[in-house]
Order: structure tokens, then sequence, then C-alpha cells
């Protein structure tokens, strides 16, 4: 058995995490760790875990986390992962960061958009782990840098096209909507149940959200050049869930029937990626605690406009559920290991 | 007292309409009228009636419906308004239509889009019934085709872009999500609670939504030229509400401020319109039970595309609140009449 | 016009009020005060009030305040109310005091479920503000206790019984089920969407909420002896609403059709109370943004228990607009006033 | 590999007992039918089981389905069960029914409650289905009635003071909340998002819910004597979920921490039974997805009565869940298997 930490235990993609990982038959959760709770058994903090796990939040102290777990997630927010993924590394743990701290290869790329970043050397050492992109690449290395949520859809989304060279690469328009647990589990105003239930809003707009350098970062190594784009989060009221609808232009006229070739094509060996039907379209719901990414391609006949429809569950294919999935890339397990689950619905 | 019947009120802008004139001074819904419910009395059908409109619903009669009210709303589906209100008109009544039957000005767009018009001299004689566009020649109509609910979104927050002529025509995208009232009252699966709860998804992708033709016709009129669109509805789990972001390329370089500048002008003196400050943005959460559109232009400096977001609620400012609206300015009342309540929040 | 001001405008029970003074033909809202967002504008804190109110919210100075406005509302929590009242009082202000400071009128009783009371003398001056029960006592005092959310729906549900001693008093279950608004505006994680969403629960078991005596006081005066009860809340995944569901056992067999009857009868003359006909049931639905309270009595024909089911928006009848309800009757307005509109449905 | 068949596949017990069976090692599933879809693929119409499941809906012929799997779940709506049971029964098949129809040991109280029963002579051969309280009699047996709801939340938290004879019996009433699920899929104006969402209301007050007298079996078998009681079910905006409010009156005085000792020896050996810390309670929220039972049994101390709350997710450990804990005992599998997954929260 893998014994495995995860560090920042007590927000929502750290409870996702022990959860994905108790169904998981070749690993042990040994070490869970949390700042604000520390003490507390996590199955008091999170009552689901109650017969599950009953491991006690401890600080985060790098060397006695080590000492515990030979596999690292580390679930906290950016900088602070930059602070403690070094000594994890040096210790000859493997890391699997949820974080953006390892995300972008460029530090003054992640200085402008976060800060100044701690070890920058590492950037070049870490992976991106998107496995349908770079499954070879993640095999067995040290650190992975596990994707946005944003990202994920919207790079999986364009990724045929984008590698067909088939698209103007300045008409790319990525309109994406989130639920609530993208904001995290922080007591804000802002996530409070009665501000955020019966509205739908904009944030973000204007190519100001800090996912916005990650998905073009991806996009360009896709396509072999610079892709600067535009970006549109907004928030829905519910839990879960990703959809994001991408406009492009073609760089000649092209119809469903042949994106829908395309996409299946490309995504033919993918077990956590369904091209769907022609017709059908992704729903949230359809993927709510699954590692789905559930894609339609398809052309507006009267504009010749290709849109793409994506959905995930963000707390699984845009964390958690991605996170273990770079997990058994890394440690050689299959890779839908704990994963291979239908979303729960309704 | 103006005498008013509500055609069709076992639905939810009927039902919207009789709140909506129960606090309107000069008005007296004397008639209400339901196929499916008829017989029943309006506060069996709806509760939140009771101590409010005891009237008994009818079927739908237009000669015995013309005697009992001066000013009908009817709130049909399409066909089924076209079917009665010439008769209405005949009698000497005048009408707001909340259905699709009169909006579009060409007999041939319509029968595309939905079916053969039957009585399509009328389409002339009707007026498009957008107060912000055209509300000298909605006073005295005989005839008003309320706008749709996207159409309202999108027209009013593009409209002064398009009178000035700011925008690539051919780069329009409007991405626009709605409340499941949207969808009305009859009993269908896709519509059951279980169904809609916790998920986001796109529909009627790649132009083929019927409000496209009706969009189009309004941006072709302020544009001075032939518009087409790329308009993509999204399904929101709430009740009530419609966001638009809409994307467009700018013929010449602009900035935020410009902008605002641009719509503070063009709408300034509007009162059901508001131009968010710099920094602000719109939800539905801030226009629910009320009939303002909140609206925020802005420019994607990285791109320079420009960005608008609008937002209304679907039932109000995007059916029987407009509807209220155009009879005001029909009948030579305050514009504002019973309309003058900020949105209900929480 | 009457002067007004809203003291902790800040909170969900103050933007309520200023959302429905807005509509009230003669009063003024010239003051707001909230100690977090001081020299904000109240519509910059709460979009839906854009063109409806551009105050500035100020600190809470009662001589100032005092000086901006002849009637009070004062909307803070516990202990803070009663550290401000007096000096409005001896300024000459009428109160209308929506925390739980003034209802209970045992200064021992305060301490034992509250703290130690600041100013026990005025518990006598002060009148609980129910107007259905002591309407005559409201009228032209200067300092109302508006009464709390569930009391409100619990004390009005069991009225008609006790006032004809018709139960047994030691029989008297409350359950009561709430909409999140209750919980207040204040940041807390266990207030977060994600946290209250698709989740139902008991809070507060066993007698140990804070609203027991009150509930209990006003019972007993109904009574004319102690009574003691057993009052289970709940939290719903909603904004708005209460709902109870009171269980009782008769001193002498009875039928729904008699109890009927007996609470049609009781409340015939109140504007704000539905006794719905005998086959409909309240759902907090139907009161949602009015100042209804539904109320269904019935006999469980099995076991002879009674079971009487209200609703109310907790919000309105269950704070806001009973306060402007207890406004209306302290000053000698229609009672009704600003308060006459139906349910916002859906 | 035991073979499977779901009977009654597009309702949402249906589709639950699918997504569970998709992840039980033992189990293939080789057949599902559906009247109103058969010819459809399953994925088709819950596309969450893109991927995991492609059976094509087949008619419910009793033969045909006998010669396709060894184990039948029918999940169909009560008459239509034991219209078809007979058959399976006959051809040597094991069945769990998901119906009411074999729950009440009593043909005319079925009949009373439903219709008149068509092979009465099985309820005697039938057991009912709830582990806790009779594992040794589902070992081995043809025919489980798996129990309601409702039943099931409410027996659980009650099955400790009635073994004990520690109750009042005629003092029992049962204040139930459940999600939306419990209204099943089929198309009903009261089942539409817009009419449940945002609302909380009772239904079925007075002793009318078809759950009484199953409850009622239950209680009178763990009592040894008729227990008659007062149940109130109510419907919350959500998917899933069922939490009980029970309230009894002990025959001599108690504490919480004696109930809490009881209910912990009671349940120990229980896999899905968890009786929470004191001081806790339960959510809805913290069972959704999952088989567990949460259970928190305490005293009032100001009225001596006894409050048990217990929730459970109705599609798991009320249906679906329970029915596959059902057929490992029946089989002789893990009791667990299949079923050892936490919750899915938020």
């Amino acid at each position: 058995m893998l014994t495995v930490a995860v560090v920042g235990a007590s927000g929502y993609t750290g409870l996702e995490l022990v959860r994905i990982l108790h169904g998981h038959p070749e690993v042990s959760v040994t070490c869970v760790t949390s700042e604000r709770s520390a003490g507390k058994r996590i199955d008091d903090l999170f009552p689901t875990l109650r017969g599950c796990c009953d491991l006690v939040l401890e600080n985060l102290e790098p060397v006695r986390v080590s000492g515990k777990a030979d596999f690292i997630f580390t679930a906290l927010p950016h900088k602070a992962a930059m602070e403690v993924v070094p000594t994890f590394l040096t210790l000859g743990k493997k890391v699997v960061d949820l974080s953006a701290d390892y995300r972008l290869g460029d530090a003054e790329v992640y200085g402008a958009w976060y800060e100044q970043h701690l070890n920058p050397h590492l950037l070049q050492e870490a992976v991106y782990g998107l496995p349908e992109l770079r499954r070879d690449r993640i095999s067995g290395r040290a650190l992975v840098a596990n994707p946005g949520c944003y990202p994920t859809s919207i790079v999986l989304g364009l990724a045929p096209l984008l590698k067909e060279g088939l698209i103007d690469l300045k008409s790319i328009i990525a309109d994406s909507a989130s639920g609530v647990t993208g904001a995290g589990r922080a007591a804000k105003v802002d996530s409070l149940y009665c501000e955020v239930n019966e509205g739908y809003k904009a944030y973000g707009v204007g190519g100001v959200h800090r996912h916005t350098p990650e998905i073009e970062q991806e996009l360009s190594l896709l396509a072999g050049e610079q892709v600067t784009i535009t970006f549109t989060p907004h928030l829905v009221p519910m839990d879960r869930g990703i959809l994001s609808t991408i406009y492009a232009s073609p760089l000649k006229q092209t119809t469903t029937a042949e994106l829908a070739e395309l996409y299946s094509g490309f995504y033919s060996r993918e077990p956590f990626v369904r091209v769907l039907p022609q017709g059908s379209l992704p729903s949230t719901a359809f993927v709510r605690g699954s590692n789905f990414c559930d894609i339609s391609p398809l052309v507006d006949k009267r504009t010749g406009r290709i849109i793409v429809v994506s959905a995930i569950d963000n707390l699984m294919k845009g964390a958690s559920g991605q996170a273990v999935q770079n997990m058994n890339i890394v440690c050689g397990f299959p890779e839908t290991m704990g994963l291979d689950r239908p979303a729960l619905f309704p």
C-alpha cells in the first residue's frame, strides 16, 4: 500500500482527495494536515467521513509529514504550496500540487499574475499534469502541477482544433461558468448562501482572472505559437461543475460531422473524455462526482463559427480527481483506479 | 380605472402580470383566462394571490373577454396569440402581446422559424415594444409586440455600440443564460426540479434558438444593415433572471472609460436601464422581481475585444414588467407606474 | 412625510426595511447606519437599491441619527440595540426594535437566555408588537419590540386554540424550519453556499434556541398560565421563509371543520393572516416577499391530535414587514400601507 | 458474476441501482427495462452512464427478463410490481422489490391504503428488508420487500427505544422532510423546478401518507403491541435526503447520555448506522450518495421529551442502497460490498 498525505485537508479539494482515496485499493491515507483545524479529527470537521477516516488533522510540518507518507498531495493556496514542496522533494517524496505554483513554466509570468516565485528552478522539473496531453511525461515524475479547473475544461475542449491547426488563433473566446465550490471554503460574505443563491453573474471580466495565463500557456504549446484569448468566468448557484462554451473561427469552412470525427478520433483512447454523440450537449449535472470531461463540438451554420461545449466536475477532473489520475500515472497504477464511478445524478 | 384582461393567466408570465397590476393604481384586472384551469379561482391555482385577486379563470372567448376589458395582455404560446388578437383589435381593444407572433416584421422570416403566419397584415401595424428604442411609436398604438427575454437583454446591451457604428458587425457573439421560468409551466421531464437542479448546460447551440431572428432584426435596424450573430442560450438552476455576456470587436481601439461614457449618455433618461459604475458587474440577483436592466460595458485590454454584460429578470423586463411598461406608454400613464419597486434580495 | 432612520442597514432585515419603505407613500428614509460599511453608499453595498436609494451609510451615533429622523428602526444584534434605544427614546423618537432586547417582559429571563439587561425598566414600557394580538396597545407607543420570526409563526398558529382553552398545554410541540436569511449576513463557514445547499438539518435541538422563552411568554399570556413547549428549528436550503408544523392534543375531540371555523372567525378581520381553505396547505413559496401569514389547522383523525401548519416570510412578517406594520399602527397610517403586495412567485 | 436485471430503470431508483451496481465487483447488470423508454440506450436516457453501461432498455416481459438474469430488482410503482414478481419467483429468481407491494404483512391493510392485493399469499413469503432488524431472515430469501424511505429513517430512529420499552407508545410524532427525488421522475407540474425551488411545505398531513401503515407495522413489531403515530412529511428544495425529527415521551425520566449509550450499543455492529457523538446532529448533506443512516438521540431537559433525529439519502439507504445491501445479504456477499463509499460533499 502506498502511504499518502493530504496537505490542506480542511478545504473542499482536500476533502475530495480523502473521499476518492478511501475507495482506492492501492493507497492508504496516513496523514492529513490543516492549519485552522489542527488537533481536530477530520471526521468531526467533515461528518461525511465518519466510519471512513478518523485521522487527526495536524499542523503542516513538512519533515514530520514526510515521515508518514511517500506520496503527497498539496491542496494549499498558491504561495503556501511553494513554501513546502521543495522540502518534500528533497526528502524524496512524490508530489502532486493542486495549487497554481508550478503550473506556469515561466517565473516571470507567475510573478506578473501572482507574486515572486520562491523556487523558480522547480518550474522546469514540474510537469503540467494534463494526462490527455502528456501522459508519458507524467509517468514517474517527482512533481506534478495539477491543472486548474477552468484550464482543464478549456484546454481539453480546444486541443484537437489546435493540434490540427484548424482555427484562427485570434478568434478564441472561452465563456465559462463554475459552481460555488470553486470559491473555496473560506468564510466570505460573497460566498454566503443568500448572496449566491438564485443569482448568476460574470466576474473577473476582461482578461483579469488568474487562470488566463495558464490557459494561454497550454493553448500556445498546442498551437505552436503564442495564443491570446478572451476568457470570461461566471458563477452558477450550484455546488459543483464547470461548463465552458468556447467560440473560434475556422480557417476553412467545416461541419459538425467533421468535428465529431476529429474529436472522437483524438480522444478515442481516453478513459475520462467522452465526446458526445451529435445532437447531445454536456451538462455539469452529468459529470457531478465523476472524473469525466464531456465534450460536444459543433458548427453554427449561419456564421460558420465553431462552438465547443465542455463540462467537468471542478472538484474531480478539475482538481482532486485529476490529481489522483496523475498519482496513478506517476506510480504505475491503472489510470482509472479509484476513479471509475459514474456521476451521482440527481 | 382601466379594465384589463390577462389572457393566459395560468402560466408564469400571466401570473406575473396579475401580480404587477395588483399594485398599479390606474388599473383593475377584470378578466383572467386559462384553457387548462377554466372554472378554477386564480387564487386556488396560485395561492400567492389569496386576498389579492379572486377572479375565476375563464375559457378564452375573445368576444366575451372583450366585453369585460378595454386593455388586453395576451400571454399565450405563439400561434395561440395570432388566433385571437385580430378579434380583440377589431373590437377596438388595445393589445400587448407577449408571444412571438408579432415581433418579426417579415412574415417569411416568421414562417421559417415558427410556422405560416395567420394574419401577416398585422405585422406592419404592430410595434416592437422596446421602449428604450421606440417609445414614441408605442404611444397610443393598438398592438404592441412585447419583446422576448433574451432579445431584450442583448439588444439593450448592444444598442449604443450599434447606433454609433463602433463594432465589426460580423464579430458579435451573445452568450446568455436564463433561469428556469423561461421554460414555462408545462409539465415536462426536462423541467423537473431534479433534472434541472445542480446542473448548468447550454441548449439550442449553433443558431437554432427561435429568438435568433428577433435579435438580429433589432440589431440590424440599429446598425442600418444586416447583422448575423452567434447566440448561445444556457440554463441556470434558479427561478428568474437572464444574464447576457456579449462579445464584439471594435472597429477602432477603445477603452472601458469611453464605453462607460457612451452608455451612460445613451441611457441617461431611461428609468429602467442602470449603467453600472466602472468596476461593478451585473448579477441577475440584483434585478430579481424588478423591471431594471443592469448593464456593464468594458474592454478586454489584452485582446481589445469589447465585452458587455447585461442582466434582467426574464419575467419582468423580459416579459410582464416590460408589457406593463408598454401599457403605461400606450395609455399615457407615467411609464414607471406600478413598476417602481427595487428587486427582492435575497 | 415621516422621516425614518434604519439603524443597522447592512444586514438583511435592514435592507428589507429600506426596500419596503421605498414603496411607502408616507415615509422618507433619511438615514441609514452600518458599522462595518460606514462611508459607503448603500446602493454600492446592495446594488438592488441603485436608482432607489443613494444614501451613504453612517456610523451609529444616536444623537446625530435622531437629528435626521423622527422614527427609528433598530435592526441590530441583541445587546447592540439596548445600548442605543434609550437615547432615541429620551430624544423623543419612536422606535421599533427588531432585536430580542425588549421582547421578554422579565429581565431575569432575558438574563438567563441572553445576558444582563442594560435597561430593564424599559421592558415594561415596550409593547410586544404582534398586531393580531395587541393592536390597541401598539398604537401610539414609543417602543415596540418586534417579534422574532419563529415566535410569529408559532404564536399566530396557536393563538385561537389557546384563547379558547382547547388544548393540553403540556402537549405542544413546534417543529419549524427556516430559510438561510435567518442566519444573517455575517461571514461564517456554516452559512456558506456549499455548506448549506442540498442539505436539511435540525439545530438547537432540545429547548436551547433563544426564541424558546419568547414563544413561551406569548403562549402563556394567551393561555393564562405557564406553558412549556418543545421547539425544534431546522435549516432549509432556500433564502426566505419559515414554516412551523405544530402539534397539540385537544382537551376534547374536535374536527378539522370545527378548527377551520374557529380560525376563520378568529382572524376574520386580519389583513395579513390567511386561513387557507380546507384541503390546502401553506408553503413558504406562497408568502415569499409578502407580509402574509398562511395558516391551516387540521385534525389527525387516527390519533385525534391537532396539527397546525403556518408559513411566513421570515424577513417580512417575521421581521421587517411586521416592523413596518407596527410603524403604521404606531403612527396611525393604514395598517397595510406599503405592505399590500402579493408574494413573488416563482 | 451474478447476473442482475433492473426492472424499471428509467426512474431515479432504477438509475441509482445501475450506478451502485457498476461499482459492485460480484455483479454484472445484464438487463434493464422501461416501458416509456424501451428501445433507447440507457446511457442516452441518463448521460451519466456513458462509458459505464450501454444496455438497451427493454419492455418488461418477465420470462425474457428471467432468461437474462438470476437476480432481479423491481423498481416499479406499486401494483406494477405485484403483476410481475410472481413470475420471477416461479422461474426461480431472487427478487428485491422496491415498491410497496410486499411490505405490509396484512393484505387487508394493503387493500385499505393501496388497492386489492393480487397475490396476498406472497406477503408471508416476503421478508421486510431492514437488515438492522432482521438480517438473519433476509439471508437466502427469495423475495425481499425493500423498505420505504420515510419508514427506514423513522424505524431505525425509534428501534432502540421500542425494543427496550422506554416510551409511551401513544406519544410518538414523526416530523420528516424529503428531497424532491422522493416524488419520482414523472412529468407533473407539482414537481417542476420553479414550483418546488425556494419553498418548503408540508404535505399529506393528518395521517394520510401511505407510508404510515408501514411505519406502524414495524414499530408495532418492535413494541410488541399496536402503535399508532402522527407522521407529517415535508418537501425540501433539494435533490436527495430524508431527515426525521421524532418526538416521544419517556415512561421514566432519562438523559441524553443514557440514550447515547443505548443507541451506541444497539447499533455497535451495524456498518451503515452511525450514532453521532453527543453534541453533533445529522444533516442530509452528510449522507448524500452514501448508504449511511446518521442518528442523534437526545432529551429536551425542559419538557423531558425524547427527540431523535435521523438522516438518510432517500435514494440510497432509503431505496437502492438498501436494496443492494439486501442483495448482498441474500447472496452471501459481504454486506457492504459496493456500498462502502462516503457521501459526496459538497
